[in-house]
């Protein structure tokens, strides 16, 4: 648990995701040692902030953003956002300019959001939510559980998986763009035809809080079918509870694979949370577990 | 005629469409020593439900989707649509599940969408709507004729086509996804630099039943201008009928061409229909019979 | 300026952009003898209408759309717009289609378009504002400022380049297109990691007229955090006045380097406009020097 408190008190909006490069890369050079199975990890400037670690001889790829939704700060106090995050008035408001460390509430005048911060603020400066994480028997409650949850679930997946690609992408919660580059590098190394979402969900009248991990029929983009129900069959004989999820809306790294130029499956796999993209957001512990062995199961059988 | 009528009984909604590409392969393999030059045919796990015929030297690639709209059950009798169907309340739909063969109504109560089945219906079911195909001396009127008929348009076309590819792509109702791979593989094994979308299009104000099929010059994406003029002179000289249109909405797989790592043109071509995406869907047969004549004609002479 | 002027009178809507590729091939081969270093120029079919410069050993690339905005006839006097034009009531708008050339005035009828030219216009033709050029001491106002400007900065940047690829994209005013192809031929043949935007942005309270070049931090898109450092920090360096900018709309060639299956970083620069997409757009002389000489120095230090 000392891991995910460390990943849920790291800033990395989208576009700014290097503190957390920085953080996951040492980390897994400390950890790779006591891995079941050393991977190759890749890296670097030609990576962008993302990290690809290789393990084995690859079939299926599990792929877990590291940036999170946010603020920027455009003129005379105004902010616009980062992804779509809640823009509820008096949130507390995080960051660091060039005259040091800020630490704010967001203003909403009618739609129109600024920060209270008594001296400007430079042009560009990225803002996240105020963290404060909470946990008890059931639930974890925090800013962020989307997707330090699924980074951590990537993490613990690492620890005996033979073959496979585990994967760090960026900017997901804006649009995307380092997903088509990683497939590419991914496919012109060790290819693979199948690929799971470690990502988290939302809350709904289908799909709720302590009965499992969520395994998603569609969200706005419809993945094959033949591929889910191959996943759903396994997922059947694991033991493991799981959710069956179908919705119209929401995306994930899923589409970008859906569109790249290769014809991979995909199938997005998470912990269901409340108050999405809040600083409360609230995922319970048996889900999350869930989440952890349902992956573990699938990357050894899909 | 009875090949219309069997492909028009298939279900093949977005993400499904497993059912219509055995159907195909079966037909292609049967019919194909028929045709005057035999294809390669390319098909698949690596395809998804994808197929390509290549014949001789391509210049030009023909692409149809064999996907359709429907909807898909979410929780509590609620449906979600694939596509962007008619959501008309009373609607026939029919589907089947793990318990069974489904058939049943939509209801659509303040926008939002139910079905009437007396027993709940797996999460994840699609259903489509309840075929009724009516042909008179004129007109054909049946639920999909979007994209049946662009369908059987390529499997016309493959009777004596010297050089070509002809392609089946999916999830093009969807939002798409297929074209990119599919284009991939052609560029690397056959390159083209023009495609022709085999589909089918609206009867508007400015293109009207019996008068031909229409060329678009543009829809919702606009193909290169250089390219249009030289397909709408060589249309001119085959004497076929053909109507020219102008639309500032609706998209095809033409759109991935467009936004694909190739300078491919591109020129939708297909039959208007009234009723779109209804169950529905009227096509006058003269505009039918127009449209494969001008592929014919295009794909010996572009 | 005679170039200005030049560029300014030649009509290329998005998609027949074939009168400024055939002007643009001419001055390049004129021009480049008195070039410092003479590039290699790629064009043709091949390309469709773009152009690519390749000067030396290439470390990053200029990209400048060389499309503009502009409207289709549909039927019946109707007009359709291509890219988001301004559409007030009685502008005026020239082209030329089968049977001669075409000058007639936008009708804005409840937000439906149509002209009032006494014949009928065929069927897809374009039509673009009547151009009107002025210019006095501190002000040029005309359309198409976007993107003649950045055209223009890219071809001064040409005379004294010595590494970098200098390219002319099409169809970027509607959702573009030839990006990816471009990409895709400039990182197999002399790839890079990073390009420039050289394109026209907006006045608004935080960037002004005769303030200097803009320097986009954001717009619709969020280029990587760590890059926009850099090209800060060499602006500050460079001693030419620059703005920085942080939208949340707007978007660019920029877009389609983020979403390309490549690392590259990208970063927007232009001098700022008031009277966006109108037939008197305005930009200030010294922003657009600014411009020019910031592309100068970035080019070489970058």
């Amino acid at each position: 648990m000392k891991l995910l408190l460390d990943l849920l008190n790291i800033q990395s909006v989208s576009g700014g995701e290097t503190p957390m490069n920085k953080f996951l890369i040492n980390l897994i050079l400390q950890r790779m040692p006591n891995w079941k199975v050393t991977p190759i990890m890749y890296s670097g400037e030609e990576f962008h902030d993302c990290i690809l670690l290789k393990f084995g001889n690859p079939k299926t790829a599990v792929f877990a953003h590291i940036d999170t939704i946010g603020f920027m700060v455009r003129y005379d106090n105004q902010l616009i956002t980062i992804g779509g995050p809640e823009v509820d008035d008096g949130i507390e408001l995080v960051g660091q300019d060039s005259l040091g460390p800020i630490s704010c509430n967001l203003k909403n005048i009618d739609g129109n959001l600024f920060h209270d911060f008594p001296r400007a603020i430079d042009r560009g400066t990225s803002l996240s939510f105020s963290q404060n994480i909470r946990i008890d028997d059931n639930f974890i409650s925090a800013a962020y559980l989307d997707n330090r949850l699924g980074v951590y679930n990537a993490l613990k997946i690492c620890e005996n998986l033979e073959n496979g690609w585990v994967v760090f992408s960026t900017y997901e919660e804006h649009g995307g763009g380092s997903m088509p580059f990683l497939l590419k590098f991914i496919m012109e190394n060790a290819p693979i035809r199948q690929a799971l979402i470690s990502d988290i969900t939302w809350v709904t009248d289908g799909v709720t809080h302590g009965n499992g991990v969520a395994i998603s029929i569609r969200d706005k983009f419809i993945p094959r079918r033949s591929f889910i129900d191959r996943v759903v069959e396994l997922a059947q004989r694991s033991g493991v509870a799981f959710q069956l999820e179908v919705e119209d809306a929401g995306g994930s790294d899923g589409r970008e694979i859906q569109f790249s130029p290769y014809a991979i499956d995909w199938c997005f796999i998470g912990a269901p949370e409340d108050n999405v993209h809040s600083p409360n957001e609230k995922v319970a512990l048996y889900d999350l577990e869930c989440m952890i062995d349902m992956y573990k199961y699938l990357m050894a059988h899909l």
